[in-house]
């Protein structure tokens, strides 16, 4: 739209085509009216992608190189009373493609640096560039997972890949069925969904009523979706038992078998167990075998949470963590997590083919005709809870290419052996004190910074609460120099610790180096 | 990874940086082990997102050409045989770059264009331009929804634009709640957990043991996401109450009051109701202010589910169809569907504050600590069900900074002249029969094709039977010649017909006289 709201688009397109670029002058006028499908709109587009690719490479370039800062941290008030004049203000009229490249800029600017070599705040961190190319090419096809004929390439690749992970957990020939779904949670979610088809199919046309009291079972240390799906399914939280750990939080075989007994003596029916391969805080591997054993005994649906660990066992060196993962009925793994692919990527997998399908289609006509010309059974969105489905598979589908099974393998090697240096940094190093004695199953390594002040003070209330607010001030101190991010919490009855998760590729023993040091530097006079 | 298993990286990233370019004859040779974070790597990484760039570039470019097909059609096991090498396999051992842009190229090759102007096959079509930079943005800067910690910015961008569509509801000032989610069938299945929490809050804990026979209700011509929810939610499909629609597809007010009374007869309790505004199919806008009144006559919780027709809210022209929807208690809104924003992209917004909060919360300590440096109500995560969460707010808001309000307003109009454009030009027209009669509300024009071989047939079951099979038939040749796509689908009594739907912003009038030509051509003979 032209200044008094009438559109110029064709009169101005024609004249950035006779002069090839846009002339500066009428640069603020050119809106996104201008952009194809408009006619004439193929130059002022190509234009316009270049230039928010060229924003879009800065930022790569700089994400990579230490000198940048992980983010710049300012307050919600800040960023909404507007900062130089960033206005996140939505409006009535329409902004030119110079001010939405601007906009572009800015929020990169605000950001945080994820792919950062010295972010290390969540499981999921790095940005793999071929991942990156392959997020680039799903937007661009714009399309949807629910049915092979307007994604057949994607629908198969899907199918591909999950065939090779299910050999990953061992299921003979890879056999079985999954799904990817939008994060670990809803996967998650989805096992309780198909454990109750199994055993009480009845609960989906009758609901919960038609079923006996049905109790779930997980570590106290496993991701709280277990506990979100309980309550939304109508189980309730109640009916979800946690199960007691050893000191390093893997479940306690015994605790469980005592539990399920437990229950059953009340009259309850022990449907579900969970079993975490690498837990959200400590990085904990259940012990899947044993508590296979307890499952088959009692004929316990088996759930294998490897959302964070599910990726070792693509390393020859580590994935006896998971042994046992193959009696699983069913397995979450987040490629997107330990393996580096960018968000969303994660997957459900279910031995047993047809409980999916079996547990959410609805035949809806005017997706799932019968009647179409290719071989239906690859329209695979009647297995989803969801209707309309992101493609999340392709950019996880084309790192493997880029990578193989090896370049999968050496990434989550090298963050292990990056843990096990820190680890062993700081495992005798004066004011580190390590929340769980050991070297650590996986990435996570946990511990308490102590400032001087506090070293030479008796274990006691005063110090448990003073302890408790050192990682809070050190992490707000690294905000707000923006150098490196890691995560804090507390967990059960200890106090504020560092959860420290390396998922990172761009990570190296110096950046290992520089966040002992940091934490040394802002945490030395508290 | 060289040729015998050995990473030449460093060497050959040294050379390309001499030569400035890839030197032809090693080009097979360089993986993605080149590409950052290795050293050296910022040429091989800028080159490889660049020839990236080109090939999306290139697609957009054809993707708006009409000469262009919409697709190449091939079977499954084509694509899975491998077609002019194309392989889907995944292997043990690294590709070079240029084979991942071989493979790039493939895939768009062999998907579906889904933003061709003559792509009509879903509700969400089109490639908005500015929507796709948006997603280039929002996959380089790769984070997370759940805290302002990693995603400060786009979390404001959230809380804005929710707003921002609450005051389209109606809302005052656009109080509420609401969050985005992985498509309408969550959204849609969160209206129904935040129901079930505001009457009985104990089925959180307690499960569904805890409530009395719950029931919903909705228009048999709803979307299959209501069903789904209440047999994944614990209700049971049974608990579901289908609701009489009138010819167009709209639901029969005095059909949800008899309804109603008779399950509280039963002693079953009347919790949900979902009105649709803009039926999947027929693209019915159900009467909400009437719907509205029942509910608050019997208190019951009104869901309406505008995932399709929501977008109708920014057209002063027709959001007199939506009147009464501030009433609900709970609104889902695809901004992918009829706005056109690229995939993924639904809103749910919930009236009173605190309920999805309530609902959801399972307060993780790893992630939403309480004593963090700023005001962590802008912490959003232990509002969904989800943990993880992609950000699908940017592309949405940078669409809006470049439009305005007024060009989405501008964009829903066109498609609706367009769809009244289509119905004009064959409803007395030789060979076409309308589903049901009228101007449709919506963008969905539901027809017949008839065949002269069937037309002068009287009605019957030999004619039905055949009439059934001529839309499939169609379709497979369209796909087959790959000049266009649309939808058909059986409902109720009613045999195979098209459903053309019209969101996609390239679609011109001589788009619809080409699909009306096509279906003849294609169809004359059968």
């Amino acid at each position: 739209m032209g200044e008094e709201g009438v559109c110029h688009c064709e009169k101005v397109a024609t004249l950035i085509i006779k002069s090839q670029t846009i002339p500066i002058y009428s640069k603020k006028y050119v809106r996104s009216c201008y952009l194809l499908p408009a006619k004439n709109g193929e130059e002022v587009t190509m234009q316009f992608l270049l230039e928010v690719v060229e924003i879009l490479t800065s930022y790569v370039r700089k994400t990579f190189d230490r000198s940048t800062k992980v983010l710049d941290f300012h307050h919600p008030h800040q960023l909404l009373e507007g900062i130089e004049g960033f206005n996140l203000e939505l409006s009535e009229h329409p902004e030119s493609l110079e001010q939405i490249l601007v906009d572009c800029r800015d929020t990169l600017k605000y950001g945080v640096r994820t792919g950062h070599p010295r972010f290390f705040n969540q499981l999921s961190t790095g940005l793999d560039i071929v991942g990156l190319a392959g997020e680039w090419l799903t937007s661009t096809a714009n399309t949807n997972m629910f049915t092979y004929e307007i994604a057949p390439v994607f629908v198969l690749m899907e199918q591909l890949t999950l065939r090779k992970m299910r050999e990953f957990i061992g299921w003979p020939n890879g056999e079985g069925d999954g799904i990817f779904s939008p994060g670990g949670a809803i996967s998650n979610m989805y096992s309780v969904m198909v454990a109750r088809y199994k055993f009480f199919p009845e609960v989906k046309t009758k609901g919960m009523a038609a079923a006996p009291r049905l109790v779930l079972f997980t570590s106290e240390h496993s991701h709280y979706s277990i506990k979100k799906a309980s309550a939304a399914l109508g189980f309730g939280t109640e009916n979800l038992i946690l199960l007691s750990t050893d000191e390093k939080g893997r479940v306690i075989p015994a605790d469980l078998e005592a539990k399920v007994i437990m229950a059953k003596q009340k009259g309850y029916v022990p449907l579900f167990v969970n079993a975490t391969a690498g837990t959200t805080v400590y990085g904990a591997f259940d012990p899947i075998n044993e508590i296979a054993d307890i499952c088959e005994k009692y004929n316990i649906w088996l759930h294998v949470d490897g959302a964070w660990g599910g990726g070792l066992l693509m390393s020859r060196k580590h994935k006896h963590k998971l042994d046992g993962i193959h009696r699983a009925n069913s397995v979450t793994w987040n490629p997107h997590k330990m393996m580096g692919v960018p968000l969303q990527c994660s997957a459900i997998m279910v031995r047993e083919r047809g409980l999916l399908q079996g547990c959410n289609s609805m035949c809806a006509g005017y997706l799932f005709q019968p009647d179409k010309q290719y071989d239906v059974t690859y329209d695979t969105g009647d297995k989803a809870i969801q209707c309309g489905r992101h493609v999340d598979i392709f950019k996880f589908w084309l790192m493997w290419k880029a990578k193989g099974t090896v370049g999968f393998e050496q990434h989550i090697d090298k963050c292990l052996d990056l843990s096990a240096y820190l680890y062993s940094k700081i495992k005798n190093r004066e004011g580190f004190e390590m929340v769980f004695s050991g070297e650590p199953q996986h990435t996570n390594v946990c511990f308490w910074y102590i400032p001087p002040s506090l070293r030479g003070m008796p274990d006691g209330t005063e110090r448990r609460e003073r302890l408790h607010k050192v990682a809070p001030k050190i992490k707000a101190l690294m905000m707000e120099s923006g150098t490196t991010m890691v995560g804090y919490q507390p967990q059960g009855d200890k106090v504020n610790f560092f959860r420290m998760v390396i998922s990172n590729p761009a990570a190296t023993q110096s950046d290992i180096d520089f966040l002992i040091d940091e934490i040394e530097r802002l945490g030395h006079e508290l």
